[in-house]
């Protein structure tokens, strides 16, 4: 069979699932996500042996060591794995929730009803326990699942496939509720990204080039997260002792991901004092400093940032660093460098704070906390199946509830229209 | 000036003062839209002159009269204009309201800000109403506007732009928030449909060849709303006194409206006794049935439906018509040649009328009332942009709500991630 043909078929396969999971009951769905941890679970000495075969592929292809660190499933991963599912389980169901039901002054009753979206296309790279994590996700958002993990981790994915289908018919589901593409063929991505009949949304996850590749290509909507250059500025009414603190967790708790801080604005009045605090503290922490004409004055021993070092997500070690007059000043640069990730102010100042959420148009504005708390668990959102940086559909941190939509639905008693 | 270069000035225009429009106060906006709708009313025979001209040109070109009647001004039209701005002022403002904020674990407060999307590109045919109506909806909810109306009503709808801008300018607002292209060239649309660096979705409202063109060279979000094949369903257990007065009010309220039922289907059990009540009703109304095999057993003058006859949106007096076994054989009608615009149930059957809620997948699903009120106004939305037919995002009747998105905020007092 042609790749366009094994794709068309998946494509009709999920579709036609699709119905099936929108009607299943939460009691259905849970008992499916919980066989399939037990699944993963007891059979891990094949998960295992199965990841072997591509670790050992990986190495034959002399893939580089970060790469062979996401492919491997260790028991550690595992467990994550199984745990992750019983945990989507303890979830609340957000399919059938009915909100605003109100009657009307022609007497009939409006409401809303959350629906599933139908099916949920993703394709990630090589971290293999994103293939149970999104299945799970999908299942209990009541949507039927394509997945294309990364073609290294392709035994690892089929091996997790098979937990995942024994899970999904020891609950009376379709076992086409979730197809793992079982070819390495990258034509399937191309075939995947046109079906549009077939896939309702989109979901990337993985590095910027597969994202920019699947937001250029996909003919459905895309839930998709593109760069993170998140900004902390502290205000002339910043308490110091929370800014530095803040300052520091947003650009050092981690450095690799997307809500780090990787730049600074520091208003000018308040500059010396908290550079004065915070200057060391980066300097122990080992994180490198570029900064603007004015913080060099200060700091004697910083890099001066280029234009291309404010437009940059480090994902390192390296933090850019810009004086400003006040709150206008901050914005403006925010609005001109920012990526509408997660941006943060620490201020005392009540006023600055209103305006600060009101006016940055980014996905998260914080004020006084860390930019690291932009996450779906943070949130309280249970699970998270990426983060948009798109305002259309899903904002921020995406749970379960960003792979749903809503109907209205109408209660009458014989009403008609007059 | 090339259109090339045209549209991209206006789309810088736009994405600069979208940024002003979603810090303007509700105060402000009202204002605009007060000053609007007052300028409409008093400029009311310069804006009939510009209409006479687009109507002796239309005339001359020999255009067909139902776009005559699309296109003509009368001092009623404008009174509506006029009116519904001064509604959409008297709407509760979306922007800024802020929802959900709670107390997480960690400490930090987490909730939603609902925030305008940024620049709504709206692309229209002759109505010339549409520029006031469109506008309105996008200036309440804090966006910046292109319109792009039919070429045909070039000069009212430049008229009407000028009390737009004027009501801008007025309340402090920047004129280029809704801008009207002043071009009838066609490329115009094309440029538009690609400006997805200046423009955050668009909505097209108008015929279906519009629609599809739009939807396949947007490179942005559409909202948008295809075909309405709605139906009515009348179980086993309809009262039917109800069914007969749902069916003829679904059918005969309004012809050419897309939420005005296409086709009936009737319980088998049921339809001897429907039929003997609704079949003279229809009759009376000048609507032709075309009905199932079992159907022309009981109605002796009807035509037969044909497959094209059950995926067709008529729009005229016309319906088909089908006699089903049960609420399953009806809910796989439905799915195979409905639209998933809106469908309806009439039944007294409490566990029934559940399972039609749940299981049709329409953006509007409705027990025991007519499909008539699948609409912005009947919801209590205010007002309408259009009705979305997809899932993502919005769907059903689009109103303020539905040209916003939601942005995530944090409060904390200092607090980090650890």
């Amino acid at each position: 069979m042609d790749i366009k043909h094994y794709m068309q078929e998946l494509g009709q396969l999920a579709r036609s699932s699709a119905g099936l999971m929108a009607r299943a009951t939460t009691a259905q769905k849970n008992k499916a996500l919980i066989a399939i941890a037990e699944n993963i679970n007891k059979q891990r000495s094949i998960l295992i042996k199965a990841n072997e075969e591509d670790l050992k592929l990986a190495q034959e292809k002399k893939l580089d060591t970060a790469l062979l660190d996401r492919l491997v499933l260790t028991e550690a991963r595992i467990d994550d794995m199984s745990e992750g599912l019983n945990q989507i389980a303890n979830l609340a169901d957000p399919i059938g929730i009915i909100t605003d039901l109100a009657m009307r002054p022609s007497g009939i009753q409006v409401g809303n009803m959350r629906v599933p979206l139908g099916v949920v296309g993703i394709i990630y790279e090589s971290r293999p326990n994103v293939t149970a994590d999104a299945a799970g996700l999908c299942l209990k958002s009541g949507n039927a699942t394509i997945l294309r993990g990364g073609s290294e981790a392709l035994n690892s994915n089929q091996a997790i496939a098979e937990c995942i289908h024994k899970g999904l018919v020891a609950a009376d589901l379709p076992r086409e509720a979730v197809q793992v593409i079982s070819t390495v063929d990258r034509a399937a991505v191309g075939e995947l990204l046109r079906m549009s009949k077939y896939v309702d949304v989109i979901v990337p996850r993985g590095g910027k080039s597969l994202i920019e590749r699947v937001s250029s290509e996909a003919r459905m909507p895309v839930i998709k997260h593109l760069d993170g250059i998140c900004h902390v500025y502290i205000d002339s009414n910043a308490d110091i002792d929370k800014a530095a603190r803040i300052a520091l967790n947003a650009k050092t708790q981690r450095y690799g991901t997307c809500n780090t801080m990787e730049c600074l604005l520091i208003a000018d009045s308040i500059a010396a004092d908290v550079l004065d605090k915070l200057a060391p503290l980066y300097k122990a922490a080992g994180v490198e400093i570029r900064g603007c004409k004015a913080s060099a004055k200060l700091l004697n021993d910083i890099k001066l940032a280029t234009e291309e070092d404010y437009a940059t997500e480090y994902l390192a070690p390296i933090l850019s660093l810009k004086i400003v007059h006040d709150v206008d000043e901050a914005m403006q640069h925010i609005a001109k460098y920012g990526s509408q990730h997660t941006d943060a102010i620490v201020t005392e100042n009540l006023t600055t704070a209103r305006r600060f959420l009101r006016e940055v148009d980014s996905s998260s504005v914080i004020v006084n906390a860390s930019t690291r708390f932009a996450d779906g668990f943070e949130y309280g959102l249970g699970a998270e199946i990426g983060i948009s940086t798109d305002k259309f559909h899903a904002r921020g941190p995406v749970g379960l509830e960003g792979l749903t939509s809503k109907k209205y639905i109408v209660l009458g008693d014989g009403h008609i229209r007059t």
